[in-house]
């Protein structure tokens, strides 16, 4: 009898371990459930509208409209050289995004623009002016095939942002607007989508650098420029490359055929001693791949770095690891 | 004959299947196991001094002794009231941080502080000062208690930037360097670890706003504010919270202990036009939870914004969805 006795109760201990068992895992099973379920609820609610009453709070955000004030909408500039296609492409598109004022395109080809792509052009910014705004289209025709020439001081010029962009880079609206938006807390630097870093040549000395390329930054996540190719700045830099931009530099630029976005990230540096920032965004390419995928670019990309320190006589370039990025598309904190 | 031989001929074809099925998996294996140790390899290796080398970049980053420019360092402005130990705890933190120029405590008790807390907290700064800077430390003792003190304006303040926090919140030394750099970028707004919101309050008509706390800013990735409990600024608007904004919020704010920190990003926001910066970081809250844990705490805050908006004429503040990230701290971009 004690040996069976012995048994039930080993048997009854082993039941009720089994129950709580599967109790807990039922239990468990129901949290994960449980959560699986909210996290597939607040994936598709995040972002729409009721997103905010899901979790009690009703109220919608606070718009204010500045876009009439000069901060409250960018100029486009953009450099193009013989590439009718994606001019149209590029024009057609960014003339579609809020907020823009006008569009400035640097023509530096031996011919005018055609009538034909003169009157696509204005059709097109014709098409996307709204709410009783204009968007104003502007080419400017250089007699010099020069470099500088995507930096010319613009006269009148409305808006204190200028979006410097080429010709086959598209990002889409939601991300330029986004970059704006970090303009506007960050006026005085460049906030851009490309950047690039300069590293201290260590086997020629302390004042001897080489250029950085997306690797060396993706991989030490440091940055000290972005590149005019796709940035927003302050008109006033137009204004500072033309008059106070050294003529040696100026000249090198012209010759050279490269380096004036290099240029231009040492004049804003100069000038606010502030590194700038970089801005994450999704970039399409439309062209060809371009000059940093040809042989050498890297020498001569790190030649300009050289030749420009030593022209402004020490290194303005500040190095930074900031990285802005939209937190509506991030999940967790 | 034909069936063995069919046999035959489908035993080999499993035999091959399975072999090439075996090399593909060793294949995968290998693949996997040399992805896992070149990620281990990477880990190992980021952020210290062999990273650039190990992809081919010998360069070391440039760095600029610029600690002697006035935005080259900053000031620290801390609130505190009858929590000695935390103060303690703090003061000693915060001086051991590099590019720490000097720190203002504002002192608004009826005692003084005893000398025991005054020799403390010298002994302390003394002992962090370092590469021949002393670091200031001043105590800015006040007749009135009023949360309006936190925002005095100082005299001959040698920094541009003031990195406003209170005596128990606590941010690693890396974080505060981080944020400094961010603001140097962006000096003319407000750059801070705490982000809030204001959101319309639809149920009562356009211009009535309720204040959306920590997790409203989480879920909606939207924020308006960032609490001067810790968060950086240029010195300018001290100067302009003094003489410029309205006296009745100025009252209000020592009538109620609140919101002096909501009056200061109205403040800034009407200045610049422009949203104020958050900066991801690491906080560690050493002190009892505060008055945002206390029953009635949103309604008081939404008051506070309903009447400073009211008192404005109109609501300055601009929402932004930026997040300023370290990218040296990013795996996957």
């Amino acid at each position: 009898m004690r040996g069976g006795s012995a048994i039930n109760r080993r048997t009854v201990l082993k039941l009720r371990q089994a129950g709580i068992a599967t109790l807990r895992s039922v239990k468990i099973k129901i949290l994960l459930c449980g959560c699986v379920a909210l996290t597939l609820l607040a994936v598709a609610n995040r972002n729409c509208g009721s997103s905010l009453s899901l979790l009690g709070w009703t109220g919608g955000v606070a718009s204010l409209d500045r876009s009439s004030s000069p901060r409250g909408r960018y100029a486009i500039v953009m450099n193009t050289w013989k590439r009718y296609d994606l001019l149209k492409k590029s024009i057609s598109h960014y003339a579609s995004c809020p907020r823009l004022d006008s569009i400035h395109i640097v023509w530096s080809e031996p011919d005018p623009p055609s009538d034909f792509l003169k009157r696509f052009l204005n059709h097109v910014v014709d098409m996307n002016s709204r709410n009783g705004h204009q968007i104003e289209l502007i080419v400017d025709i250089n007699n010099k095939d020069s470099l500088n020439n995507r930096f010319k001081d613009i006269k009148d010029l409305k808006t204190d942002a200028v979006f410097s962009i080429d010709d086959d880079v598209i990002f889409p609206c939601s991300s330029v607007e986004f970059a704006f938006t970090v303009w506007q807390s960050a006026p005085d630097t460049m906030v851009g989508y490309v950047p690039r870093m300069h590293w201290v040549n260590e086997k020629e000395g302390e004042d001897k650098y080489i250029y950085g390329g997306w690797w060396s930054v993706w991989w030490s996540g440091t940055y000290s420029m972005v590149l005019s190719k796709a940035a927003f700045f302050h008109k006033k830099y137009l204004k500072l490359y033309n008059d106070e931009m050294p003529a040696s530099i100026k000249e090198y630029v012209t010759r050279n055929r490269n380096c004036e976005d290099i240029a231009m990230s040492f004049l804003v540096a100069n000038a606010t001693g502030a590194p700038p920032i970089w801005v994450k965004g999704k970039i399409f390419e439309i062209g060809s791949t371009g000059i940093s995928s040809l042989g050498g670019h890297s020498e001569r990309r790190s030649e300009c770095v050289n030749k420009f320190a030593a022209e402004f006589g020490r290194m303005p370039l500040v190095s930074t690891s900031l990285k802005a990025i939209d937190s509506r598309n991030v999940w967790f904190w």
